[in-house]
């Protein structure tokens, strides 16, 4: 693996390297070899004499954090262009009368592509490497992920009423299987996988049909689950069981399941959960904009259930910064819990990197910087007035960092961002266009 | 007062307006004439045709929303000196093992000076044009303000046991009035007023003195009350008293009282609150952060008491930013009352803005784009991936600008910052400042 006697494509030197394996462990004055996309070696000190010097291009790290991309594991990226068109709702008003009447009409291949690829351009600029989409022409996802450089989980959605992408005689099944046919092996940069909105838009043969696929085929299935208390009311009256006990009985967790929210749940459910291994997206912003609750994260975290950050759609945040997630969820539970000790800075960056793809069931390839990993690394500049002074890196990057102190991202071995201009994104172009489908959206 | 036939300094032309007189006010495309370091006129549409286009200074605002200056109602702006030291810690273990030694060693004319320019820095850098600062040698902030064209209300601070600024043999009323007096009229920039640390640190004497040399000299009394459960508990245990009663049996509650925090406290003590017209001022990043609870915001505006928002001080927060206090403010009281109806985004940069001006006793003067008050204004660039596209200003200040939206500041009619570039302060020197005394509060 470590091979001085290669040119590397890529030199990272100086500054401090968190590699998040283990957790905690802070390198000062790396040098960090890039080649083939992935990471080659990690040393200490100079730039070693060989053929180093003759690498592609060496990024001056100083002053900078070097550390793993961060892990968005639960997002609905074509909904930027829904951003802050309805505010300061309950969720179900929100849902209801304002994004599933928007999306019955505007939503289509070209919104979605317009859509993803204005949120790829924000979570590059915010520090983001990888992210975990659930949505409808989900392809679209792919398509824009590709273009940009980006790494994706794209879930193809489905919910039991008509939908843009599958109108009313769209047989689920077969959807199912011929995207992920369709998106398997197409790009390293892709992973496709499936998504059933949740429990009260699903009938159960619905989440027993996709999740047999997921099964056949091998992808993770994810899905919305006790967001809120009226979820779990609407859900004991149809089935009687509270919905984690409805989707245990259904077969439907595993390992390759991944639940979003787990705000309205109880010990046994929890234990369900840890038994089942579940894995769970926290998205503590949207969950306070929609007054939905608090999910029990340090409970989870100490029965040892995998959780992850994700910034939910930009329609319910509003925006997909995952610095500005890790900070409420640091705070959060420490309100929640009444104890400030809980969800230390270190524990946070652990979430937002190496737990994320522990979520994602990609932990083998990335979430940290080791030898052999995919090289998705960013630099953050810490020479800033609100980064100054600098005792501990950890907490800078939860309490006080955001994500426009990213100056530097680099997804597979390839610098997508420098000096914080996008190079494989034509922000105008892609900015244009989502302003000219707002247009359309506000003259309804 | 609108005088258009007198040369304007400076004039601000186009944009989005929001002017906060009344709330929710929003004007296309306007155009704002500042003389003299005041609002000299608002029109709307084209720059009005005789003197105005000599106006020494044209700023296009195209693209930009142009608004009040946000006013920080509570903070220690020399804590920026210990940002980031000790995190993760309950507030009295996090106060007396690391802040007061740290503040007992380190404290002096030179850090506060230097802690105070550079958080000043941090401040203009993002959209703050007033501060609340209550701490020691706080002449020292008196003079970082002015030489960097910041307004703000400078409280010098009180608290039994010996500090830097006043030794054991102090004669407290002796160096409260001689402040006052001797930063009385010195600059339009700077406010004087007293801060007595907590009921906790300050004996009946010491909050009685203060009180009445505050009260005798006409400026605001400061104090950080019902913070923690432990404190009510201490309160109580000393003077068999809630806080906010014992506060109230010294006599002490008027409409120029400023209480920080007001976590704990009941209807009873909210209606003494409401009936002593004493003001709020609310931090939830720092409340959060120390785990220490909610204060009921929603319950005390809906009794119309003034309430603003601060930061607190970046030893407990850990930045200086606004805008990710009042994200923080909107989503928390939604969390917290369940319903995300409350603390609409209008409401949130009402507390922002003119709220806090209110709150200061200023509000004739600042908080809100009128002609006669002073110009403190800011613009943010809203041509930004996480801010496209852009259905309601309001939402976007709220829920997905941060302070790094903000390109250009005014006060008083001074260009402090153009494109992000502050005019008045060398912030790498300031920066290198506080890097030397972070150096030696390490090695300690």
């Amino acid at each position: 693996m470590n091979s001085l006697n290669e040119t590397p494509d890529i030199l990272i030197s100086g500054g401090t390297l968190l590699t998040m394996a283990p957790p905690g462990e802070i390198v000062e004055d790396p040098v960090i070899g890039i080649r083939n996309g992935k990471i080659d070696f990690i040393n200490q000190g100079k730039i070693p004499v060989g053929h180093c010097e003759n690498a592609r291009e060496i990024i001056d790290a100083s002053g900078c954090i070097v550390m793993p991309g961060l892990v968005n594991v639960h997002t609905h990226l074509a909904m930027t262009c829904f951003r802050g068109l309805a505010d300061d709702l309950p969720l179900m008003t929100w849902l209801n009368d304002h994004i599933f009447p928007a999306e019955a009409k505007f939503i289509d291949r070209k919104t979605v592509y317009a859509g993803a690829s204005l949120a790829i351009a924000e979570m590059i600029l915010s520090g983001t490497t990888t992210f975990c989409d659930g949505y409808f022409f989900e392809g679209e996802v792919g398509r824009a992920a590709i273009s940009a450089g980006m790494r994706g989980v794209i879930a193809q959605g489905f919910i039991d009423f008509p939908t843009p992408d599958q109108p009313a005689h769209s047989e689920k099944e077969g959807v199912a299987e011929r995207f992920v046919k369709r998106w398997r092996d197409r790009s390293p940069l892709i992973t496709p996988a499936l998504f059933c909105h949740s429990l009260y838009t699903c009938s159960p043969e619905t989440l027993q049909t996709i999740k047999a696929v997921a099964r056949r085929v091998g992808v993770s299935f994810q899905i919305h689950l006790s967001e809120t208390r009226e979820e779990v009311r609407l859900i004991r009256e149809l089935y009687g069981k509270k919905p984690l006990q409805h989707l245990h009985d259904l077969d439907i967790m595993d390992e390759n399941t991944i639940a979003a929210h787990c705000i309205w749940i109880d010990e046994e459910e929890i234990d369900l959960l840890a038994s089942s291994r579940v894995k769970v997206a926290h998205d503590p912003e949207s969950n306070m904009k929609l007054g939905t609750g608090v999910a029990p994260v340090t409970e989870m975290l100490r029965r040892g259930i995998d959780v992850g950050l994700g910034t939910d759609g930009s329609a319910s945040n509003n925006d997909l910064d995952l610095f500005g997630e890790m900070r409420m969820a640091a705070k959060l539970h420490k309100l929640f819990t009444g104890d400030p000790t809980v969800l230390k800075a270190e524990n946070v960056v652990e979430m937002a990197t190496i737990g994320g793809a522990r979520v994602l069931g990609m932990s083998d390839r990335i979430g940290s910087i080791v030898p052999g990993k995919e090289a998705d690394i960013i630099l953050l500049d810490m020479r800033k007035p609100h980064l100054t002074p600098l005792y501990r890196p950890f907490s800078h990057l939860v309490y006080a960092a955001r994500g426009a102190d990213v100056v530097t991202s680099i997804i597979g071995g390839r610098i997508v961002m420098k000096n914080r201009r996008l190079l494989q994104i034509d922000l105008e172009l892609v900015m244009e266009e989502v302003r000219r489908i707002a247009a359309r959206i506000k003259s309804k």
